[in-house]
């Protein structure tokens, strides 16, 4: 035998080529997770080396939830949950010593910032809500890694953009420019968020129109994800948004408009753009709507977190919408060019619930049209695939 | 304080915002790894409930090198390489009873088939080993998941298409055909192989020349990567080659061209394509040479599994070089055409060293001109990087 390295499998599946394909991409002894008929998940592992294994999933929609693994007699732990809804599961394994495991067996993982926890898909059905969050068999968009340049930011900045399996030719399509979060970055919603997924089952279904999906990094002074830009390898977005940045997201905004309408085959015009995002991001499409009014006909805002002229301002939101003359004229003025859809999603548990019901009361005062959904949980990422779910069938319909 | 989930680390940043930034970004308390000053490389683990913990890296040439980690008595696992050259290297943990573990603190990992392993990069200086391997502050080519219908395999197949900094506006660029090995799938190259930054450095250091390059499936039975395609998340690619493929991947190889040549601004000539693979995929490179002596002007064999029409010939290639009618008629034909280039690369330990010294032989024997590069190691990424920042730098050129 030839010298073998860490990384060389290739060479266990040449080397017995016949019978390699088992070796090779063989399921591993342990099994884990398998999702069984009733929805019910078993995880297994092998693990050593300590007395007890915890299980930590986002089994229900507001906590996680801890389930004790048992220790068979050939070694392997395991545990089996009750059945589950049609849903996408984040878990993780901890060790009697609190020592936090990735399921080794499981190779499908997200990243959420520098963590990593395991995934796993539960669905009966075709349409159900596990099934709109897998890789189906249907038509599948393009997704790409695009670099275009901010001259307000002053910088070349990447973003993601879906095009639908119907872009090809000379049709043109609306866009959805769709925002994360505080910590995120232009990988979060095709990653966390399922949103390529969502997008491409939800055109297969009817249920939305084919779109263009734009994911931009809304950090101002990063051009990309970490790792993904000349900042370093190991240096997080944070030492660079400590840094003073040359604007505000909301005010590169055009920037990123500019380089969709010239590289794409794009409505150009209002009833072609709907604006949303999550968190930070909802914050953002509050304030690209205030400062934009006319440039997009939907705009959703999920657990947003209002920000005016790069700030936060959900202590006193509603003070301020009442007293900041220009917050307050601006409101006046971007209900007075009637926008199609003005949205506010946001859960029961959210931490934001508040900002969000200090916005609802000034809008109804001032019967500013818009549409709310409230639901159960928090501040997560399970709720925002949902919002997008739904706002995406709302828009570019009229 | 409200309800707190698993993944929901937006939520802590929000709750105290005004100090959140360290706790939300800021290193781990343990710091791994941390490349020093002299190029040695220090790696850390808080890892409980064993009494021995060791580090596994691919820090020489040939062979994994394993490396025992000592408790300090804040109980922390540490361990420090001697000075390494600049380079990326792989590695991963092992406890005392052989469970394999990843650097939780190292955000940075590849997948090769189902298999994790943290990755580090040395580097010394612009335009070293490391250098070529990283995100640098140069700009950057868009990278994009495209499918493509292949009429040929009968399926709607998915490819990884890098275009340069340079390509906007009306300019045409060469393309470079990366082909990846047995077990790989189209994100290979991109991934494991480093091939968008080696690409994006080399443009920058004007070292080759802006280039579009594709990167197929080579897996004539799937769609897609493993959890990309239809045939579900946790079914692997292996479930899909077993079945009787429409055709071999050669036999589709101008699926890819023609789709290339349509949708991208492409110089659609000889002269603008250049074919290169590792193992399988330089098995695939050998065979489309054959088949299509003119499609492209540059040929590339990285540790080619030579193959001939869909079976590997490596037992016996150079009595089936001489033997097989057909064979032999194909290469006459080949250099007959006179390609500017036929490269051939390979490592002294690869296990495959002896059917590229067969084919050697026969190249010889014949006078066909070929270009050789033999170097240290095996059947290993580290290699297929070498070779893909060499030849890049061969083509193109005339």
């Amino acid at each position: 035998m030839k010298p073998r390295t860490l990384l060389s499998l290739l060479f266990a599946a040449f080397a017995t080529v016949a019978s390699a394909q088992q070796a090779l991409w063989g399921r591993p002894n342990v099994v884990s997770p398998q999702v069984n008929q009733d929805g019910s998940i078993t995880f297994r592992s092998d693990m050593k080396g300590t007395d007890k294994l915890t299980v930590v999933g986002d089994f229900n929609q507001t906590s996680p939830e801890p389930l004790a693994m048992e220790r068979g007699a050939d070694g392997i732990w395991s545990a089996t949950t009750r059945p589950l809804e049609p849903e996408l599961y984040s878990y993780c394994y901890f060790t009697a010593e609190g020592k936090r495991l990735l399921d080794e067996c499981n190779a499908y993982r997200n990243r959420d910032i520098s963590t990593y926890s395991n995934i796993v898909i539960v669905s009966r059905e075709r349409g159900d809500r596990g099934w709109l969050y897998s890789v189906n068999n249907v038509r599948h968009g393009n997704v790409a890694k695009v670099w275009y340049p901010s001259p307000t930011l002053k910088m070349n900045r990447r973003m993601t953009v879906y095009t639908p399996p119907q872009y090809d030719g000379k049709k043109r399509f609306p866009v959805l420019y769709l925002l994360h979060g505080s910590g995120g970055d232009e990988n979060a919603w095709s990653e966390l968020g399922r949103a390529t997924q969502i997008i491409d089952n939800l055109i297969a279904l009817g249920k939305v129109e084919p779109m263009i999906v734009v994911m931009p990094n809304g950090n101002p002074n990063c051009q990309a994800a970490p790792g993904e830009w000349g900042a370093g390898m190991y240096v997080p977005a944070s030492d660079a948004i400590k840094t003073k940045p040359e604007a505000t997201f909301v005010e590169s905004f055009n920037d990123i408009v500019d380089y969709i309408d010239t590289h794409y085959r794009t409505i150009k015009k209002r009833s072609g753009r709907a604006v949303t995002g999550l968190s930070m991001g909802g914050g953002h499409t509050f304030g690209i709507a205030l400062a934009y009014p006319e440039l997009a006909d939907y705009y959703g805002l999920m657990s947003a977190a209002p920000r005016w002229k790069g700030q936060y301002t959900t202590d006193k939101l509603y003070d301020q919408l009442n007293n900041d003359a220009e917050m307050n004229a601006a409101m006046r003025k971007l209900f007075d060019t009637k926008p199609q859809l003005y949205w506010i999603a946001i859960g029961r548990d959210d931490f934001l619930f508040r900002a969000n019901a200090d916005l609802r009361r000034f809008l109804d005062e001032n019967h500013y049209p818009y549409t709310y959904v409230e639901n159960d949980g928090g501040h997560i990422w399970r709720n925002w695939r949902i919002y997008l779910a739904q706002f995406a069938q709302l828009i570019f319909k009229h």
